[in-house]
């Protein structure tokens, strides 16, 4: 691929500006926590697993800076509330300032270790869901769950990359995936960049094309997976579930295990980030609700298992019926 | 209301800009039939009722310049295939001229016919509507079929200013429709003006706030109606309604009569008009999709009878589950 998402090179955190995709392709060059924290809040940086990898090299800044663990942790737990990728990285980033304190290159080994393992995750997810995918099918994703959002192949997209690399003739379907239109902006993008055959669709458009059978299958990504198989992931989703289960086709959810929150029992127990109006308010500088009336801005939605054909993370997939066991033996299998 | 969608003063039609709202408050004035043609085109106005009456008036101003009726109602009828209350309008004026010849006088009063009729409609449907509203209910609905689509009222939106009339203290979420963005830009603007408190949502948060036990009903409107009660409306309202059916709450679609189309027996019989890329592709001059990347932009989908609780009419509501009887019925009366 010619773009990369993030990259650590000469003690900075390289990264690709996705707020101005597609029409610019410039990157971005971080040196300090405060610098990452921001670019994670403004969507510079995107997509659980990123914000997790971006989040492990702020601390390794935090370190090289002299800043306090505990402020460096507390600056970063603090983004965004949603995608538990980041509190898993910063968890890890935490046990080894525990073993080794501030050491730089201890930091920068765990750090390194959470990019690497995200890359031979994105790989072993895009094997195991392109096996569901058949030559001619046409593809629905929603939302970015791609190379920007990961650190290589991405999730979602990496499914989609590894059958056209297998020479599946495939067609993408990517919603929009308003308000912030990370599938218009961000997944043509990087499709179309990749030669994989992608139209973007309004996200309202889905329920037409199932209607019509122009959609046989369908891959999204996740922020956080409760015990029970209820995914959050990017608003719209769950509306793409429920129209797909009512269409009879089926929907997996792609995420890497560091996205499993088996604390959690079911999806109603995960905290939903609500973002600022403006994002529904205007596009660019264009104002598209009048002033003085009142939006809602909830950035994801908890999709339930029984909506989903199952979820493919790089252990093997869980599969419907019975998601929820398929999990938890997947988490038996990192236990022992 | 302090502002009027269409009216005809003076030997012209005179019609609020709607392309421009919410920014701009702008009134265009049209002396020619081609000016009305390229006015319902460009969805300057637009909404099933009102371009059937838009398309009335073009009739009379083609009399007042002296062009062949003939040509007059070929370029009027090619505006928007969906809508058929722009043909049921064009077959009215096309009976007049028929009794009358190109008489000025007998087309005038036929064109006014059309739209006091849809005043009245539209105060009827609000009536008949409003009786599934309770106190303290949160409504939802999709594009603006409200006093913009229509020559008064409105029809979705007529039933939600008929039950806060009746004061009922109620809550709309507006969908806000891409990707012309009429819910965001249209309802939310009209609405707001009447003093109804109304919150614009993204088009994928339907789901999310379904599954929150936050929306309690729902209105839409139609362009075209089978005898099936299959609803063509909106791209996005199957969606909706999809999704309203799986979580259980009740969706009305509340269109005038002129909306039925009994000729078709089924609404995969409705022709979808397909509209340029651009208004998927750029938001003003914002472009959010990569150049080069292929969309798909259908304006309008097709609800299924079975999805819909009923189909409020001024003659009447159709109830589920046997829609497509209490049509009939209606349209018995209509010939007796």
């Amino acid at each position: 691929m010619s773009f990369y998402t993030l990259r650590y090179e000469g003690d900075r955190l390289s990264m690709l500006d996705q707020t101005r995709l597609p029409t610019e392709h410039v990157y971005v060059s971080l040196g300090t926590v405060e610098e990452v924290a921001v670019a994670i809040e403004r969507l510079v940086v995107r997509g659980a697993p990123a914000i997790g990898i971006a989040a492990a090299w702020g601390v390794v800044l935090g370190a090289r800076t002299g800043e306090d663990f505990g402020a460096v942790e507390a600056r970063l737990a603090r983004t965004r509330p949603t995608a538990v990728n980041l509190f898993a990285a910063l968890a890890r980033m935490r046990a080894t300032h525990q073993r080794h304190g501030a050491d730089v290159e201890a930091l920068t080994a765990a750090a390194q270790g959470i990019h690497d393992e995200e890359v031979a995750s994105s790989r072993a997810m895009g094997e195991l869901g392109a096996a569901f995918v058949e030559d001619g099918m046409t593809i629905l994703t929603h939302c970015n769950a791609g190379a920007l959002a990961t650190a290589e192949l991405g999730t979602a997209l990496a499914v989609i990359r590894t059958a056209h690399a297998q020479g599946k003739r495939i067609k993408v379907l990517a919603d929009e995936t308003r308000p912030v239109l990370q599938g218009a902006r961000l997944t043509a993008w990087e499709l179309h960049h990749d030669g994989i055959d992608v139209t973007v669709i309004p996200d309202g458009a889905v329920a037409h094309f199932l209607g019509r059978g122009e959609i046989d299958i369908g891959f999204v990504g996740a922020d956080r997976i409760a015990a029970s198989g209820d995914a959050a992931n990017k608003i719209g989703t769950r509306g793409v579930a429920g129209l797909m289960k009512l269409h009879d086709r089926p929907l997996y959810v792609v995420a890497p295990w560091t996205t499993l929150d088996m604390t959690l029992t079911r999806g109603d127990q995960i905290p939903i980030e609500e973002r600022p109006a403006r994002e529904v308010t205007h596009v660019g500088e264009v104002r598209i609700v009048p002033d003085g009336v009142k939006v809602r801005n909830p950035a994801f939605d908890v999709t339930p298992a029984a909506w989903l054909a199952g979820i493919v993370t790089e252990r093997g997939v869980a599969r419907a019926p019975d998601i929820a066991s398929g999990l938890a033996a997947m988490a038996d299998q990192v236990r022992r």
